[in-house]
């Protein structure tokens, strides 16, 4: 059974996986890069550079892990990019340039469809309007087998974990305190169906893994 | 120079260090006592029902440096008791029996004062209605030369540390959710004044030191 899977969320002492007032200047919202201090360093990070240098272990075995097969991605329009509301145009193509990191498709949810997008490298963006259970059914049949992988933001995860969606979620507990911006632990009470199956340390952070019970 | 320090304050992953509804029969409220789980097995927590049994380590050494060299607590009304409001007589003498775990002058901060309460071992408490700056004044002059611990709950150790009043904060992030409570980060920002100094994990939870640098 395909599934649909998170990874590598890292979240702050204080609950948030984003800074406040994110925008174009400040993708993860003020203060909110260090959030990712733990993944520079290692060698997955480098290797996305080309570079055969890093730091393997535990956080780099967090990180292969999570494109361990995944054979398509959803993630929420605000991760997307900074734009809210209608597009005025099509210019904006994601953050990460021509050829993003997932080589596969990759639904956008949005009240706000526009043409699929296909990037260099085997990305395409398919930008659509329907409930996470829809989504899912889009993404698996994309995946053709493998799972999917809910990428973000906190407002897509908790859609998919209220609705009971999410087969495993991992996060990086990062000991640092953003004060505020995206919680995720909004209106998820204890997150009913789910347990915390495993947690691991590693210097720089705790990884906690969930997974699904019901 | 006497130091106000704040110990072993349990937090689950999502930011909570009491559960919702505390009451006479929840003083954690629901699920709170979750939170302690990593205290019952300790040796410090067999030694204090008078067993030398319980494990030592990490756990427990942070335990017992939460007392070393206190000669004072301070603690807000909510942790005295689940009596909220003006006090109908005063039977109520706080959750810990005739001999409290303090053994030194223990200052409740409250509107509704009462009279001095000795009680067996040491413990007096005291119920003062003064402003944070005024309620460490007296208990550093009950210390003695000795550090002032704060002993909670969530409401009084915000106030202080908003105030800049503690200079050390040690909390243990348990791998749980209580989904609701109280929640130790409301409205401290990214907590101006303060470095996370140390983080150290044991199998069971997650030991966060907080220093101010001001």
């Amino acid at each position: 059974m395909a599934k649909l899977r998170v990874h590598n969320i890292a979240i702050s002492l204080d609950g948030y996986i984003a800074g406040p007032n994110q925008g174009p200047e400040n993708p993860l919202g003020e203060g909110g890069l260090r959030l990712h201090d733990w993944v520079w360093a290692t060698r997955y990070a480098h290797q996305m550079d080309g570079a055969d240098t890093g730091e393997t272990g535990v956080d780099n075995d967090f990180l292969v892990a999570g494109d361990a097969g995944i054979g398509a991605t959803i993630m929420g329009r605000n991760m997307f990019g900074p734009i809210r509301g209608p597009w005025a145009d099509h210019e904006w193509q994601g953050w990460w340039g021509d050829n993003p990191p997932y080589h596969h498709d990759t639904f956008v949810m949005t009240h706000h469809t526009r043409p699929s997008l296909p990037m260099t490298g085997g990305t395409t963006f398919h930008f659509v309007n329907e409930t996470p259970e829809e989504v899912l059914r889009q993404a698996f049949k994309a995946a053709d087998g493998q799972d999917a992988r809910l990428a973000g933001g906190s407002s897509a995860i908790r859609q998919f974990l209220r609705a009971g969606l999410v087969d495993e979620m991992h996060l990086a507990v990062v000991p640092i305190l953003l004060g505020a911006g995206e919680r995720l632990y909004d209106d998820l009470g204890t997150l009913p169906g789910y347990q915390i199956s495993s947690v691991v340390h590693s210097p720089a952070v705790t990884h906690v893994t969930f997974t699904k019970t019901a």
